[in-house]
Order: C-alpha cells, then sequence, then structure tokens
C-alpha cells in the first residue's frame, strides 16, 4: 500500500528539520535503502549510503535554520519548496530550494532530487 | 549544448501564457518530438502528441489566468510553481502546481510532470 498523505508529510517535515539542525543519522534514517540522491540536479547522482553520508555530513556542523515552504504531494511523489539559512558569525547565507522525493510504502525516502542554483541563493 | 537558462526560462513563461489563454498548437510548439506528460504525477503518464493534444484541448476553451511563480533551473531540468484560475461566471477555482520539466538543447520540453492533488484546489 501506498504511503499515506499524512506519513509523507511527516516525513518532509522531519528532513527540513534533521538537514537544519539534526545529525547526519538523523537525515539517513528518513531515507530507504538504495535510496538516491541528486542535489543539485545535474550533477552525478549520489547511490550509496556512504555517498549520502559524506553529502550530508558535511552541513552537519553548519549553523542551520530550515523553513519549509509549499509542499505538493501526488502519489507517492512530492515537490516542496524549502529555505535553508547558514549562518557564519555576523553573515548568512540564504537558499531557497525545490525538492522532488519519491517514496515507499514506509514513506522512506527512495530517490530526492534538489532544484536549485548560484541564482538561488543571496548573502545577507 | 544544453539550453541555457533564459531560453528554459522562456519557455516556462511561453508555457503558462499558452495554457492560460493560447492555443493547444501553442502549447504543443513548446514541446520536443516524443514528449511525456504525467498530470498529475500518478496518473498514467501521457506519451503520444494525440494523448497531449487531447489533455490540452480540455482546458483550451476554459477562461483561466495563469499566475508563474517561484522557478528553481538546475542542469537542463527545471522546477516552478504557478497558480491556474478558472473562471466559470460568478465563480473560480484556483490551483496551485509544482511542474517539473525537462528541456533538450532548443528548451523544448521533453518531460513534464505535475505535481498536485484535491488539496491543491480552491473555490472561490
Amino acid at each position: 500500500m501506498a504511503a499515506s498523505r499524512e506519513d509523507i508529510l511527516n516525513t518532509i517535515e522531519g528532513y527540513i528539520k534533521s538537514v537544519a539542525g539534526g545529525t547526519v543519522d538523523d537525515v539517513l534514517a528518513l531515507y530507504a535503502d538504495g535510496a538516491t540522491v541528486e542535489d543539485p540536479v545535474g550533477t552525478e547522482p549520489r547511490t550509496t549510503v556512504e555517498a549520502l553520508r559524506e553529502f550530508y555530513g558535511i552541513i552537519e556542523p553548519l549553523e542551520q535554520t530550515g523553513v519549509l515552504g509549499m509542499v505538493k504531494i501526488a502519489g507517492s511523489e512530492a515537490a516542496f519548496n524549502f529555505v535553508l539559512t547558514t549562518t557564519m558569525g555576523e553573515n548568512s547565507v540564504e537558499i531557497s530550494v525545490i525538492d522532488v522525493m519519491t517514496f515507499d510504502e514506509d514513506a522512506k525516502i527512495t530517490s530526492m532530487k534538489a532544484y536549485w542554483s548560484q541564482e538561488d541563493m543571496v548573502a545577507r
């Protein structure tokens, strides 16, 4: 049975929270075995747990806040916007992204593609 | 060579304009040969020109306005939000969608997936 709308939304909310303020393990717990990550779209997809761990490991120590914007859920997929703000001392960088995810029956993420480019980053 | 960011944006703007107020031919002119349309995501993809013509033919006669929201372009793909308002006499229905498209070298659309569900429609 496909994951419910509510379960998918829970995973998305947990993802933003974990990416911004959680550990790599918090993030990876939301992914299904064999999941792939293409971030940003157009780069080589990461296809192993090690590659995902390395990717999320880079942002784990950063001081970040994440705000979820619009969420569109269709079938067992979703597209949603979020703004991630990284603070470094007195400076911060804000990036606004649209993520597209597919989910398995347990609402675990089976693939993630992140749509953004340099133009979507703003220094403050 | 991949389509430029500017060309992709032009296609997206033309798409919203054509879907809202253009003809089926206006819309189809933006698609590459062999393009696929999955709208909404989770339904059977339309894979022939005839199926695309039938799909866009349904909305051609409607009185609609389209407003493009955020656009995220990454490589030769894009995710963007738009709001389509359909007016029927004194009533109107507003739908907010995230579309994901891939583009060929000429910035023609090679695939479109529309993320929305009943929850994204509002009657006014």
